[in-house]
């Protein structure tokens, strides 16, 4: 969501992790499990989101960019520009996997799959 | 901490939230209450440290910048490169407040104070 320099909503990270996500047709395919910050500079370099599993066992992480999350009140979570389909076949991760290559595998698989302009190249905006 | 683009070395907000902060002579000031970010675009507007309070009562919240978070390993917590005195003296909210003016009232204000360079200045890299 391009806007000029400067504007700022702010949100928390504490009230961002929990929050339901669902895809386009309004089906809840998860709940953000953490947010990824760049250690380097002040980037959030993705959302992961959890999806999946039972019983605790087998739940994946998806890295979804942070511009694909879109608040949406009346269900009280974010939707993402994405079908059920493009989801289930989307990287997905064991948490430590998120954080090999220090997050940059992730990350980039994850624009490339979605097709979500690189927030991280020079001129991008 | 300037990089080049694209570097990366992530961090779970989760992880980062509850870690303790010490004074540049190594006092622990306080503890990551939670990471401001911006829904705007990608950026992380500050840390939030809390301070002060007695059993639950009075504590203060400051936003210290991103950048200013050294993580020190044998103190197993970051290192701002600030003093006591500095600290104390520095703006300080409830967490309500941390949000007025969509978080940049707050963000601004602990930048200049601390005299740390605005990420969000187009060309400061």
């Amino acid at each position: 969501m391009p806007t000029p320099k400067g504007h700022t909503t702010a949100i928390r990270a504490s009230r961002v992790i929990g929050t339901n996500v669902y895809s386009t047709n309004g089906d809840k395919i998860g709940e953000i499990e953490d947010v990824m910050l760049n250690k380097l500079d002040t980037n959030i370099m993705f959302a992961v989101v959890g999806f999946g599993g039972f019983l605790g066992l087998g739940e994946k992480f998806h890295p979804i960019p942070w511009s694909s999350l879109d608040y949406e009140k009346d269900k009280g979570g974010y939707i993402v520009p994405f079908t059920e389909e493009q989801l289930k076949n989307a990287p997905a991760h064991s948490l430590e996997e998120l954080t090999k290559d220090d997050g940059a595998a992730a990350r980039d698989a994850a624009f490339d799959y979605y097709k979500v302009e690189r927030y991280w190249v020079v001129g991008a905006e």
